[in-house]
């Protein structure tokens, strides 16, 4: 098991919190305005802001062994999902005209979530390998539920270079730990690299190769 | 943390089997419902029927640290959901011929786990949001995975008031026990008003506004 | 609780990762080649080989409380994902010679996860209906989330005698241990009886009823 750098375990728990929820928002965000899109009712989005937000901490969090999920049992999960639900259902046409914003959203979501899922599964001793997939699962869970709820073929199957652009994230802060870099900018620079390989693999339309059928 | 009012365990264990195994009963009868629409041989009847029926309360017990689930530790909860599957599939003329089946079952599952779901959460000591989250997630979890898994999208996106009805009734339960209400009082005064408010949605086609694209 | 014949922990413990490794191998192989069918790419046919060999396993052990999940936890079950993935997309042409191949590997991937399934769960002492759930709940969970990631009714639903080949044979892997046959030949007399009736089922167009409409 890694030894982590010894640091203020209040602030390490701050930064955590403050990715996590950033996290939360922005992925709530991407659930509200695909639910716009789907036509749901005001409860409808609110429901997939959640399941978007938070599905993928609440699966971290359930295979961590750190119950209740902090989704469920701190309100300010359920508060920063029902902000970015009502931010999208009032000013829609304000959030619309930034163009792809649930791809956006969805960018920053998975970097923020990665960071936050890797430094908690850290903090529960689970071991390297580990850490890395509970940041790149963390990172695409609530990505996966808010598409499987409207019926649609999770992105993370169909994007190319999504859910790598999360491993390497979740890679680069166990290098960053590894190498004494201080949590915070190891974790800074995991999700930096994480937004920067899924905003470049969108700008560009990087692709990895399909199988020869 | 709520203090919940002094009980006689037993008892309450007791009505929250029943509230939990009546909620596993109707919740399996939509599902098997569901099933023959789709046409399903007999045991896929029974999966849909047991998903339909538990899956709630599997996803509560998991994230409350109830394990094994109920659903899975006691035979009761698979013999319900047995029971209903059978009673389906050789009389589904008379099952359908009450009026839409799917969602009168569907309703009263909604009501009976919200009850059962919040009073479980709080015997395992979560706080109150908390509880009320629980609540409702026990009654909107197995219609979800019932309707995934035959390729619909959830009801509980679609459908006006309908979670709605659950975070209401989940939280006139917790208002209950704070009044000091015995606590089968407040359950079933929670179930009667999600089921309520439910039934007068479908009834009065109460709406929630949609977003203005 | 069911008493288990005593045994070298050591040896079950390794017989019963063999089972749940070559389960994964498997499953994982299907998730590959439906992956392919469905044009994914090469990131997204691995996470749907992770997905396929190891949703039914860790659902499991967040059930049975062995947390993290061994699927997580343990290279292994990542490795033999991984490898599946390249197998089939470097050499799709002849995997997919064999007639069926999806098929051949769900029965196959079924019959071990039934055996490890069941086996895992009697280790954690559940009781012996809560062994045989676990055991079917292994079994099949890997292709229902495999089906479902790509927009598919599962398998389990629409296929004659499915599950109900995972319940017969850890049904059989249960009466083994009762009648003290040692744990692996319980395991291997249920998994052959799982993979007999599954491959029976297909090959003769076994048939279970459906409800009268």
């Amino acid at each position: 098991m890694m030894q982590t750098a010894p640091i203020n375990p209040h602030l390490a728990d701050t930064l955590l919190t403050v990715f996590d929820l950033a996290g939360t928002f922005v992925f709530a965000l991407s659930g509200a305005t695909k639910a716009v899109e789907h036509k749901l009712d005001l409860f409808g989005i609110l429901v997939l802001c959640f399941a978007a937000g938070n599905s993928g901490g609440i699966a971290r969090d359930i295979m961590i062994g750190a119950l209740p999920p902090a989704a469920i049992a701190h309100w300010g999960y359920i508060a920063v999902s029902v902000l970015a639900g009502l931010i999208t259902f009032f000013w829609y046409s304000v959030i619309n005209r930034l163009s792809s914003p649930v791809l956006l959203f969805d960018a920053a979501g998975l970097a923020l979530f990665v960071a936050a899922g890797t430094g908690k599964a850290l903090a529960f001793h689970v071991g390297p390998v580990a850490a890395i997939l509970f940041g790149t699962l963390t990172g695409i869970g609530g990505g996966m539920v808010r598409d499987l709820l409207v019926q649609e073929i999770p992105a993370v199957l169909r994007t190319d270079i999504y859910a790598l652009a999360a491993l390497i994230g979740a890679a680069a802060i166990l290098a960053g730990r590894a190498l004494q870099l201080p949590p915070f900018a190891a974790s800074s620079l995991g999700a930096a690299l994480c937004f920067g390989i899924r905003l470049g693999a969108m700008h560009y339309r990087w692709r990895l190769p399909s199988a020869g059928t």
